[in-house]
């Protein structure tokens, strides 16, 4: 074994995969450019307020250069279905804002110390008004489904907003808790993540009209892209290779956040691995170095590839649910979307 | 001048009528305790969840002995104008769950000590849980709503929802400043208090159809009311004798959150008094003693009672937005209970 975790994540494609993934990102950029722009309008015109602590702190992480996948995910649907309204601007919009919302929520819960390159919003102004901007951005986010004129996008964005929170405090009573089996933190991811990723897609085929099918067919697209994302995500949390490119890795390692490499780490490791793990994660007394050994440990135990492993099925199933779709290029954007999230190496 | 503060508030009033105020508040419970009861379980319903750390910690507030004002609101509205379905009892509920998300959030936000009487959220469960169960209430709340079938409903909740977070907001960017206007601050309690009185009202008049006239009558009622409740909560909080009754008062002093109490005595405080206010409530350089000094000056000045004439005088206008009902029972305990916000003392 040479080298670092990333090396044996990179293995799993080598290079031209990992560069013919990233450059699915810009391609679905381009093909949505145009409603994109007006997504970034209606975030720019919604966040506003006149009290100017709102688009301030919002602005922070709005404008912080986010990759908008979600709202991108809602225009490709639509462009997927061929469908020429306008109404998944605002939805576009509210998923976006309630992404952000959890991430300014996310801030006061983790003590977090990086969140897309930038300090957290609550390092800057507090846990108080990192709250209530937090809230304010839910707010606007209810707002914009409303002005949607459907109370079946509402159930479904209304139903979403429920099962994330739900799934973030599932996750905080797993934390620290290295008996969490594998089915469980599904539960977890499938709720905090997958369930947004699900509906951003699926609300583009309700304002389409487009019958039971097709909303299925794109809840299914998203629900599975989105366990792969976060799959991956928790994978890249111990990717040595990025800590050489100034990101900040270990965050999970640090709050004693068990995810699916740690998971089947400690299913597989010795009575001594086991131990380490008690200590570091469930017990929380970290020393120097414990990052390192966690990392060399996973890696010995194959974990983090495994854990890939499991987000090329749930991206393999993501592509399955758009069988039903007819060739198009944000059909094929979309296709190639799910290897981007999965070999992204950020 | 002798005794408390409180002395002088209740002074405005007399015993009498005060009790009789107080007796309103177990009236209008009376009125409405069939729905109520099923409000109640509505609220046990959907505040539960698998995760058990949900109910467990939204349920230590709920239970905890709040009057249940705003949801009560909603009912005895709906009885004003003869509304006989069911759509209510969800909205009324969601009314709640909004009320307690902020609720959750503010203790958070405020790291106060003290609410209805029990340990706040965020010291028994962290800031992590509270947050999120603040999130998954108002989710719940607004599946509610979705479920109310009723896009004006859901205009109506979710604009509350989001002039709430901007009233919350804007308060703490007067926080420590004493140049607060009375204007600005009543823009402040219109917005995080008086709104979702207003909204509570409203909507009973929305799911029975009666139109613009009587919705804009019931709106005015919860907002006025809103407004002398918040007065009056404000001025409460300098309540001496409050504290002989095991009440925590100076909440707000200690915060330095900047209210009418304040905001007048400041205006008309010699520069020595300024200097105090400055110290204590601006720069929040406390002392021993210095609660007592605040509220002596309160009282010297007059404000507390002055805060109390200024609740009069929104509470007639609440009253008066009633004129368009016929009298009934329910019109008779929607008067009353104004008094009862404005003489309560606690």
């Amino acid at each position: 074994m040479s080298g670092t975790s990333s090396g044996k994540i990179v293995s799993l494609y080598g290079h031209t995969e990992k560069d013919k993934a990233a450059s699915a990102i810009d391609r679905m950029q381009e093909l949505v450019a145009g409603r994109m722009a007006e997504v970034n309008d209606t975030i720019l015109k919604r966040m506003d307020s006149p009290v100017s602590l709102i688009p301030e702190l919002a602005g922070h992480l709005i404008s912080s250069g986010g990759k908008r996948l979600r709202p991108m995910l809602t225009l490709a649907s639509a462009d997927l279905i061929g469908y020429t309204g306008n109404k998944h601007i605002g939805l576009a919009t509210a998923v976006e804002f309630i992404h952000t919302a959890t991430l300014l929520h996310d801030d006061v819960v983790d003590e977090s110390t990086l969140r897309r390159g930038k300090k957290p919003a609550n390092l800057i102004w507090g846990n108080q008004p990192t709250v209530l901007v937090g809230d304010f951005l839910f707010s606007r986010a209810f707002e914009l489904m409303v002005e949607s004129d459907s109370l079946k996008v509402l159930k479904i964005l209304a139903g979403a907003a429920a099962v994330i929170t739900e799934g973030e405090v599932l996750q905080l009573t797993t934390a620290n808790d290295l008996s969490t089996t594998e089915d469980k933190y599904l539960e977890v991811i499938t709720a905090k993540t997958a369930i947004l990723f699900a509906a951003a897609c699926e609300v583009a085929g309700v304002v389409a009209g487009q019958g039971e099918e097709v909303e299925s067919a794109l809840h299914a697209y998203g629900k599975y892209l989105g366990i792969a994302f976060q799959l991956v995500d928790d994978a890249l949390d111990y990717n040595a290779e990025r800590a050489t490119l100034g990101k900040e890795i270990g965050d999970d390692f640090r709050e004693g956040k068990i995810t699916l490499p740690v998971i089947l780490a400690y299913r597989r490791g010795t009575d001594e691995e086991r131990l380490f793990w008690k200590r570091t994660m469930a017990r929380l007394k970290q020393e120097d170095g414990d990052l390192d050994t966690a990392i060399e440990l996973l890696e010995q135990a194959s974990t983090l590839d495994d854990t890939i492993k499991r987000a090329h099925h749930y991206g393999a199933m993501a592509k399955d649910a758009l069988a039903i779709f007819k060739g198009n290029p944000a059909k094929q954007a979309m296709l190639d979307i799910v290897d981007f999230c999965i070999s992204r190496a950020y």
